[in-house]
């Protein structure tokens, strides 16, 4: 009889960040070595662009997921890092769009692609990034794997636009942000793994599975960063605390607050949420009454129970050899909900 | 002995213009199919932006050159609209994306995207375009079709670069000015021709053929734009007159006349175009100065020879089937040459 998964102790966080550190050390070799030769030909300036938001910062959590997919059912070879870099490129692509929507100064402590370069620079390097990114997962993993980014980068487009659709609008349910939540952020996280499985592969179940893991942590690691916009060390996030609030972004815990508040605090909620500007007083507001009303309890409650139906979506792998890789991938399901940046 | 191919006389238009309303058409109802079917599950905001920027206005240049070039090849089938509609998509979502960089408040004799949806909706319009395209393309030409395309893309943005790089630098060559040219819209339209033919199962010959025609007519497409920059009519063209001058593009009938004025007319051209800022006024004086340099005829002659040498690279189609689709690939490339917008 299986065991029931829960979310792993944090026990073996010095071996997990070693295993993250080498297989993100391979990733940056293989995005070197290809933008080296991609753009042997081009202008020196792109290849900084592309340089400067692709080095020396970043989780490197989708390369990671896509080659510990691929490992856990059996392949690891020099391509499988390629393949793991094209989801940073589509990450940062994504980001230094973001940074010139959000007129963004900033992003992982150093300044963002669009202050330090420019708008042009900014747009068309994401563009790059993204035609890039689908290029190589052509090639790599077939037109399998490009159905899975091409739906899940369309699908990221169309929850940015739901989520400004709800911006600043105190009736949105729990259910209306999962869906947010699984548009914007998760579906790109389950294509990451389900590619690596298919490069790895891996038979329909654990295919599947390895989708299903990537969705659930997808959801818990999304839930996780609008806890942490509220209650993060500024230091460690490299944002600003409360700057969802400020734009308006309906996240979990306000949702939540929202719904259990009493009558007259849920009033005042809805005047700090709608009213705008929308400045640090009302948001620091918000948060004293979403503590009241336990709504970052309940968030974090939330992605736990996400990373649980993520870890039991595993249980496939449960008498494969490569233990290692499996090890790793319900260690990082862990960090996802631990983790302070 | 084959004849040399000329650029053919403004005989046919009235049959040329009722083939390409006719391929636009079929063309605007599969763009119409796809995004209802793609986005029946998105936010409606989402499709309204798409439908704005991809119906009703535009020349269809694209798409009805990769229809010419697979039908020319003996293929026509429902699916070769959709094809087809790919290039309008990477087409659009690439002006979407230039609208905000240059922040252009008009597009096709309407508000652009940016002005009247905001930057948010703008540059993630442009990302799910490119994406959808390049979704369609491996799945309609194959793993050859997506590297043709992404390729194209890269170059794209790469020849943006390049050209950024040289704005307002009197020392740029025509040869300079050519390798933008090339990157930055040749090799869509070569790439656009090339997979038409992929799709309509060309043989290698046939192939080459359909890109280098398409590479040429493209180089003579962006090079009678930039003639269209000095000399259109606001009214036809829906563009500002002296634009390029303005944000210091450096196009060809500026070089010529860079090269080929006498030295006093040269500084003055230098000063017009190294100070800024620069106005309508030396803008004026500049275009006086092009003409007494002959740098428009000059432009245009380069232009006529590229349109001459896309068509001989059609030789191998002489003795095929679809003669009419090969007469309106020559057609094509005259309408090029003497359009007026």
């Amino acid at each position: 009889m299986k065991e029931k998964k829960t979310v792993p102790a944090d026990v073996g966080k010095a071996f997990l960040l070693e295993v993250i550190q080498r297989h993100a050390a391979r990733t940056e070799e293989a995005v070197l070595l290809d933008l080296e030769s991609a753009l042997s030909d081009n202008d020196p300036l792109l290849l900084e662009v592309l340089k400067y938001s692709l080095l020396k910062g970043g989780k490197r959590l989708r390369p990671v997921l896509a080659i510990l997919s691929s490992r856990v059912c059996g392949r690891d070879d020099d391509n499988l890092y390629l393949l793991a870099a094209t989801f940073e490129y589509l990450h940062a692509g994504s980001l230094i769009h973001d940074d010139v929507i959000d007129h963004a100064e900033n992003r992982r402590g150093k300044e963002s692609v669009v202050k330090k370069y420019g708008m042009a620079a900014a747009i068309l390097a994401g563009d790059w990034l993204h035609a890039r990114c689908m290029h190589l997962i052509g090639t790599l993993a077939g037109q399998q794997g490009l159905d899975i980014v091409c739906n899940a980068t369309q699908s990221m487009v169309d929850g940015e636009f739901l989520q400004l659709r709800y911006a600043a609008n105190s009736a949105v349910t729990e259910e209306q942000y999962r869906s947010v939540v699984l548009r914007k952020t998760a579906r790109l996280m389950s294509a990451t793994c389900e590619i690596g499985a298919l490069y790895g592969h891996a038979n329909p179940t654990q295919q599947s599975a390895l989708a299903r893991y990537g969705e659930k942590i997808g959801i818990a690691f999304q839930i996780v960063d609008d806890l942490l916009d509220y209650l993060g060390d500024e230091q460690a996030t490299g944002k600003v605390v409360g700057n969802d609030f400020i734009e308006g972004k309906m996240t979990l815990p306000l949702i939540h607050a929202l719904a259990h508040a009493s009558d007259a605090e849920r009033a005042e909620l809805i005047t700090a949420v709608e009213h705008t500007p929308r400045d640090s007083d009302g948001c620091a507001r918000a948060r004293q009454l979403m503590r009241a009303a336990e709504s970052f309890a309940f968030s974090r409650q939330r992605a736990c129970q996400e990373i649980e139906e993520g870890l039991a979506a595993l249980s496939c792998f449960a008498h494969k050899e490569h233990q290692e890789s499996l090890a790793v991938l319900e260690q990082l399901a862990g960090y996802i909900l631990r983790r302070d940046r």
